[in-house]
C-alpha cells in the first residue's frame, strides 16, 4: 500500500516551488523560474503528477491579487497582476483539471499563515497575524480559527503610519507615497539610505526608526484585530536583533492601553519570527492541502 | 397567549436604557442615569421583571472594557474602567441570576454593529465595520458572518494616522498623543479649533480636515479588514455633508489599489450612516438576545 501525499505549489514572481509531502518535512522537492502560465503551471503539473496515485490534495500558496471568492465564476484565478500573460490565470482551476483532485489556494501569506497556525508558530491560536516585510509588506489575518479574506483580501502594507519625528523620507509607495510600506519595506529603507540593504546591516540609526515602523503598523493592528500573536517574517527579520527593538518600541508605543493583555506584557511571545522562514509558502501550500482532507 | 419578548440594556457612562421589544420597534422602554451598580443594573432589573412571563433573552450592549471571552471565569464583567465602582462588576451574572433567562453581552459598538446587521445598514452581509466618531472613537468588526473580538476587543480609536500637512495639532490621546482619536474625536476638534464642536459647524477647513482623518482611518481598516461596507456614526456625521466628503477624500487615498472591488467605486455604498441613530445600542441589545433565540 502506498502513503497518500499531498502536493503543494508555492507560486512567486520569479519562480516556483513545487513539492509533495505530509507534513514540513517535505518527500521531494523542486524549484523553477516562473515563465508564462502554460510552461511554468505546466511544468507544475508534470512534477505532480508523478505522484498521481497517491495525491489526496493539492494546495497553492501564490502570488496575487487572487479571487478568493469561492462563489465566484473565476475563483481561484490571478487578476489584474503587472506580471505579463498572467492576468486572469485560472491557476485553480488548471491544476483541479489536470490532477482530479481537490485544490485549494490562498495568497503566498495566507498560506504561509496557514502553515504556522498548523505546524508552527501559531500552532493553537485562534486569531493572530503573519506578516512579510521585505521587497513588499504581505499579510495573512487568522481570526475566530480560520483564514480572514474579506472582500479580495488584506493588504497590510498600505496601512496609514505616522511620520517619525527625525525622518524627511517622501514614501516610496506609487500609491499612497508614505503608507506602512512606503516607509518600511526594502526599496524605501534603500531610497531613504542611499544604499542597499544589505550595506546598512551595521547602521542602528536605519534600524531604529525601521523598527519604530514596524511597531506602529503592529499598534495599529493590535487594536483592529485584537490578536493572541503576531508573526514578522520577511527579508527585514534577518537583521539581528531587530524584532528585539520592535517590541521595545511597540511597548512604548501601546503605552499599557488596552483590553488584550499582551499590553501589559514583554511581547516575548507575541511579536516572533515564523517557524518556516523560506520554506514558510511551500508548508503552508502543503497544509491548504491537509486542510482540504477532513 | 402572551407574546415572547426580548429584554435590551444599553448601559451608557451616563445612562442606562432598558426596553423590551422582538425587533427596532420597541414596545416598551425607560431611562435612568447611572449611578452605582447595585442601583442602576437593581433599577434595570426591576424594569425587565414587569415581563417575567414573556422574557426569553436579553441582551446588553454596555461601556467596557468587558471581558468578552467566554471561557473565562469572570465572562460578561465590566474591567478596569475608570468608573468608580464598577470595575469588577459580574453584569451579565447579575442579569442571568436575577432574571433566569439567557443573557448576551457585548460592548456598545459591538451591539450596534449587530443591530444594523439584523434590521439596518449591513443587513445580509458578511464582514462590515461600524465605527463611531465623538467623544471617543469606538468600533465593532464583523467578519466571516460574525462579530469580532479577538483578545479583548477592538479599539478603533487608537490606530495609527499620519498627520496632514496643514495640522500642526499635537493630538489629545492622553495614551497615543497624534492616534487616530487623538486626532479626530470631538474633544480633540474643539482643542485643535479652540472652540466647542458645536461652534465649528460652519467652518469648512474644520471638515475638511476631519474627513482627512476619518478617510486615513477607514482606508486601513479597508486594508486590513477587507470589509463590504463600513459604517459611520456618531457625534461627528451630525455634520451634513461629512461623509460625502470623507467618500471624496477615501477615493483620494485609495488610489484604485486593492482587491477590493470598492476602490473602483464611487464608495456611495461603502461608507455610509447608520440606520439606527441614537438607539443603535437599544436595538442592537434587542438583536444581541434575539441572536441567542435559536
Amino acid at each position: 500500500m502506498t502513503d497518500a501525499l499531498y502536493g503543494a505549489i508555492e507560486a512567486g514572481g520569479t519562480k516556483f516551488r513545487i513539492a509533495v509531502g505530509t507534513s514540513p518535512d517535505l518527500i521531494a522537492d523542486t524549484t523553477i523560474p516562473t515563465t508564462t502560465p502554460d510552461e511554468t503551471i505546466g511544468a507544475s503539473i508534470e512534477f505532480l503528477e508523478h505522484y498521481a496515485g497517491q495525491l489526496k490534495a493539492v494546495g497553492i500558496a501564490s502570488f496575487g491579487p487572487l479571487d478568493l471568492d469561492p462563489s465566484s465564476a473565476t475563483y481561484g484565478s490571478i487578476i489584474r497582476t503587472p506580471k505579463p500573460g498572467w492576468t486572469g490565470t485560472p491557476f485553480r482551476e488548471l491544476i483541479t483539471d489536470a490532477l482530479g483532485v481537490p485544490v485549494a489556494i490562498d495568497v503566498d501569506v495566507g498560506g504561509a499563515a496557514i502553515g504556522e497556525w498548523t505546524w508552527g508558530a501559531a500552532r493553537g491560536l485562534d486569531t493572530f497575524i503573519y506578516m512579510t516585510v521585505g521587497t513588499g509588506v504581505g499579510g495573512g489575518i487568522f481570526a475566530g480559527g480560520r483564514i480572514h479574506h474579506g472582500m479580495g483580501h488584506p493588504e497590510l502594507g498600505h496601512i496609514a503610519v505616522a511620520r517619525e519625528p527625525d525622518d524627511d523620507f517622501a514614501g516610496h509607495c506609487p500609491f499612497h507615497g508614505a503608507c506602512f510600506e512606503g516607509m518600511a519595506a526594502g526599496p524605501a529603507i534603500s531610497a531613504r539610505w542611499g544604499e542597499r540593504v544589505t550595506d546598512l546591516v551595521d547602521r542602528p540609526e536605519v534600524w531604529d526608526l525601521e523598527a519604530r515602523y514596524i511597531a506602529q503598523a503592529l499598534r495599529t493592528l493590535t487594536y483592529v484585530v485584537a490578536p493572541q500573536r503576531i508573526i514578522v517574517g520577511g527579508g527585514v527579520n534577518r537583521n539581528e536583533g531587530l524584532l528585539g527593538l520592535v517590541r521595545d518600541k511597540l511597548s512604548d508605543q501601546l503605552a499599557g492601553y488596552g483590553t488584550n493583555p499582551v499590553v501589559d506584557s514583554d511581547l516575548t511571545d507575541y511579536v516572533v519570527s515564523p517557524e518556516f522562514g523560506q520554506d514558510a509558502g511551500l508548508v503552508g501550500a502543503i497544509a491548504l492541502a491537509a486542510g482540504l482532507d477532513h
